[in-house]
């Protein structure tokens, strides 16, 4: 047991209010961790699965990795110019809003596959690692990596001090996301199921090199990050977070499962401290999570106004 | 530290023979696990990849899987009396070796859909953990799931017991080989990468459930082997163990990181207590890996018959 499990195991989840939803945290994890316990399930069959904007860190006003798309594309184009003068990068740049409405997903698979593809997987991870050291945010004027919720590191670190395998399924690209889970989550890459792009395996120079090809592979969302999970992981979830409708089928399928289940939906509803945002957000909609995750087994909506103690570390 | 971590730690790899080839393994675990080395890696980075079938365990005179479809072909068949007129069943079901083989790949993906998918994936489960309770191997009479190789557990146990997080990359469906090798080999489901099916979720009875599709998601062989090793770790691997030309690539991109690696290629020759094969063998050919991977940084060619102290438990 590492010290900080050990400073969880005397006082799990400081950063949590007492409540309802603290209290169905504890009771879940000791009804599942107590042998004997009708609810008992062996540690190796601990899975818990977190979705990552919005729910592990901040996603307002923009996902983490639209700022660094927008960074990408000033990069590109200070390499060649001739982009400034063609779309979907003109509007980029200039931030030309009447322009960037009208962008559908043509638009954006054009301007991900100019900025994330077409180098070895090292370059670009070499490319993320660094924006991430200097990237901030523009309202909380701190590094976007340490816009993390403190309240949701407790809760991962809680989770495997008591035998769980904490994974990350997210809707964002695995290239960026496994660049910092591990330094700001405690996570693994081989845990961290992502959207992916197709890769290829080239040979240059005599050496096997893996590039990245402007070819989708996987956009991990809705019923897709179920699809994922079984092709990840093999087993269902006994736990599952997420903050959208795009989280709602893997709190479903998570719920579905026998015995004690436990199905979380962050609600943003502290302008204050952090962003509130409601069923029509157009980034991450929660029109039916709202409605439909108190009714599933184990259902419960956090509020991050109510339940979070502190917000950011 | 578990009782057979402390085993292994005290008399590393008992099934091995002494020699260079235990000698080449003991020397890279010690230079990259000594704080100090410049071979040193942190524990997170410790990534061994690891291929199955011939490589873990028996695939011959046929691969496992291909024993578990042929019952598969023989339960449905008895469920549906009328396959045993159609092609590509009826050859199978006669072992009419003259028609099967004219088969291809067409006749397999047929024979494959028909039996692993149109179901839920917890029923497919359930057939697969049934069926490896009790086929047996027909040379060796014990269960196919103990026609493992000894000195292969060893080396993944000692690998683990030094900080490394092992995993298997195989041909095989990840729906099968996940069923058995968190019991035979601690390979719990989410470090099992094998070839894969899709899934569908579909909604039945108010209830989420993934059914398996008639469709191909990743043959894992050959390159897909590395561009799936990407998508599942995000990491290179240290070490790679294969016994084919279909591990070739793996072995390859595994050597060509920085740093210690080992990349080792286990040659079938030892008719006597296994099997002995060699360049041309239809399943699984080593054409070119004999001859590249002695030129591998870290490569060397295991030989059963001079490395293995003991081949099955």
């Amino acid at each position: 047991m590492s010290s900080n499990s050990v400073a969880a195991a005397i006082a799990p989840l400081p950063s949590w209010n007492e409540g309802a939803t603290r209290d169905a945290i504890l009771d879940f994890v000791q009804r599942v961790t107590t042998e004997g316990s009708p609810d008992y399930v062996p540690p190796s069959e601990r899975i818990a699965t977190f979705d990552n904007d919005g729910t592990l860190w901040c996603e307002q006003p923009n996902f983490v990795q639209g700022f660094f798309l927008l960074d990408r594309v000033k990069t590109i184009a200070a390499a060649q110019p001739e982009l400034a003068a063609q779309q979907p990068f003109k509007a980029v740049l200039e931030n030309d809003k009447t322009t960037l409405a009208t962008f559908g997903k043509q638009e954006l698979v054009t301007l991900v596959f100019a900025t994330h593809t077409g180098m070895a997987i090292e370059e670009f991870r070499a490319i993320a690692q660094s924006w991430f050291d200097s990237a901030m945010h523009p309202r909380f004027q701190r590094l976007f990596r340490e816009c993390v919720y403190q309240s949701q590191r407790e809760l991962l670190e809680y989770l495997r001090s008591n035998g769980f395998k904490t994974f990350i399924v997210t809707g964002g690209g695995n290239g960026v996301v496994r660049t910092v889970a591990e330094s700001i989550y405690g996570i693994p890459p081989e845990q961290v199921i992502g959207s992916s792009g197709k890769t290829k395996l080239e040979w240059q120079d005599g050496k096997p090199v893996l590039v990245k090809q402007p070819e989708l592979n996987s956009f991990d969302d809705r019923a897709e990050k179920v699809v994922n999970i079984e092709l990840h992981i093999g087993r269902r979830p006994l736990l599952a977070f997420g903050n959208s409708d795009g989280d709602l089928a893997m709190l479903q399928y998570t719920a579905a499962g026998t015995g004690a289940r436990l199905a979380l939906l962050l609600h943003h509803d502290d302008a204050e401290r952090e962003y509130a945002y409601d069923r029509d957000f157009h980034l991450s909609p929660l029109r039916e999570a709202l409605e439909e995750v108190p009714k599933l087994n184990g259902g419960h909506i956090v509020s991050m106004k109510r339940d979070f103690k502190q917000v950011f570390p």
